[in-house]
């Protein structure tokens, strides 16, 4: 461990990888560039160090030191305590969780590595939204994806806040890109996976579609409002809908995911 | 058709129902009080007008006349006009939607009443998030819940935030508020309803449980973090939980209530 130091300055080097915490579009290309991504309060830091990321330092408020204790004694990374007011100067927010830590970023797998021992894959496609990329997430580990799979254009799972909607749920469950769209399904396709694209002008009902016993199944799901792109769609080998009741056009993204992780699952 | 008028006063009394909009404790007490409630945005509008409320007036700002001009010739309800920024001065926020319309309620229907033909209904305790609540309406409408019951303590589903995520599913599935809880889910089971409460500590699994199966099914949820209560838990017939993978121990209640409703209708 190391013993935790008191820091006033804002512009401390040592707080440089939490400074505009709330500039998205700066953290975006910072994050990945730089190597590291930030977890937010306790659960999620907790949950990032048993995910075996490596903690490059945290910074805490105060109260926080006995909360962490533990988490502490068990790092080499630098404790920096800094007060509220100090925190929210660098931060750019009220840190209302009061605990931050840097954590490194591990290198991903490729897709032809998960897909070699997955059965449930999702593929997400424009997702760009970063609390409905961590809710899907949440819902993809908690209903038994094996992994998921991201087009070029979505979102960064260890942003923030994506990490902090899916509850850590974004270190459980393995991801990848896939860098040629959507020629990359093909690859998926010739792994033995049956891609199912959920869209709510599907010719098959999903309960119908029985993807429960499709014995490797990708499920295929896009943005909230637009959806699947139409050359995600001619991709696909099969689309098929959620049936709908109450003249209701569509559910949720989050909700959709849901629904069809439990489908291709436990569902029945 | 009543001429659109336009105000440049923000204290002019003809904007009174538009007053304080992010206000929400003031808000919770005075439109349910005034007999209330805000839609935001084109087809929230349209939808709560399909679903019959009564426009008390409409408040637009300029660009947004054209879009609504249908809706403006077929009601008499007066058309405010409004500047963005007087928009903004009245409601307490940027109105990036350009259209509110301030509707009537309507009676609500007893538990009873939407008892004596339901067979699939969904029971909310606590839950006091407006964004759970609208998208738990989606979800419940789209996946074909037949009504929603709500207890005492659960947020007002025609609060402007939760119609919203709604989508305006809060006009197309029926709900009534259970005032005595939880003595009167003794009354959903005298009207014939197995009562499953979903919690992860529940017996059974949710497709073990087969709820598609259960002539009348009343599901019952929780509020995100804390679920049911154990009053309400000792209420329900059956504690049933949604199986689990990669060590996640709970999905949001707007994830959990989709699969259920997915679940307990055509979910097979």
């Amino acid at each position: 461990m190391a013993e935790p130091e008191t820091i006033t300055d804002p512009a401390d080097p040592r707080l440089a990888d939490y400074t505009g915490l709330t500039d998205v579009e700066l953290r975006r290309r910072r994050e990945p560039a730089e190597g590291l991504f930030i977890a937010e309060g306790e659960k999620v830091i907790r949950r990032a160090v048993a995910a075996g990321f490596r903690m490059r330092s945290m910074l805490l408020t105060p109260k926080w030191l006995d909360v962490m204790a533990d988490v502490i004694t068990d790092t080499p990374a630098p404790v920096h305590v800094v007060e509220p007011g100090l925190a929210e100067a660098v931060t750019g927010y009220h840190v209302h969780r009061g605990a931050l830590a840097s954590m490194e970023r591990k290198p991903l797998p490729t897709a032809p590595e998960l897909l070699a021992t997955a059965r449930r894959v999702a593929i997400l496609e424009g997702l760009v939204d970063h609390t409905n990329l961590g809710a899907i997430f949440r819902s993809a580990a908690a209903l038994g994806m094996d992994a998921v799979l991201l087009s070029p254009d979505c979102a960064d799972p260890l942003y923030r806040r994506a990490v902090k909607v899916s509850m850590g749920a974004v270190f459980a469950v393995p991801y990848a890109r896939l860098d040629l769209w959507p020629a990359a399904l093909g690859t998926v396709r010739e792994a033995g996976f049956e891609l199912l694209a959920l869209t709510p002008s599907g010719a098959d009902d999903l309960p119908a579609a029985a993807p429960h016993l499709i014995p490797k199944a990708a499920v295929m799901l896009g943005a909230e409002g637009d959806g699947l792109t139409d050359k995600a769609l001619a991709a696909a080998d099969r689309r098929v809908r959620i049936p709908m009741a109450h003249g209701i056009d569509s559910l949720n993204v989050g909700a959709a995911a849901a629904v069809t992780f439990y489908a291709v699952n436990a569902g029945v």
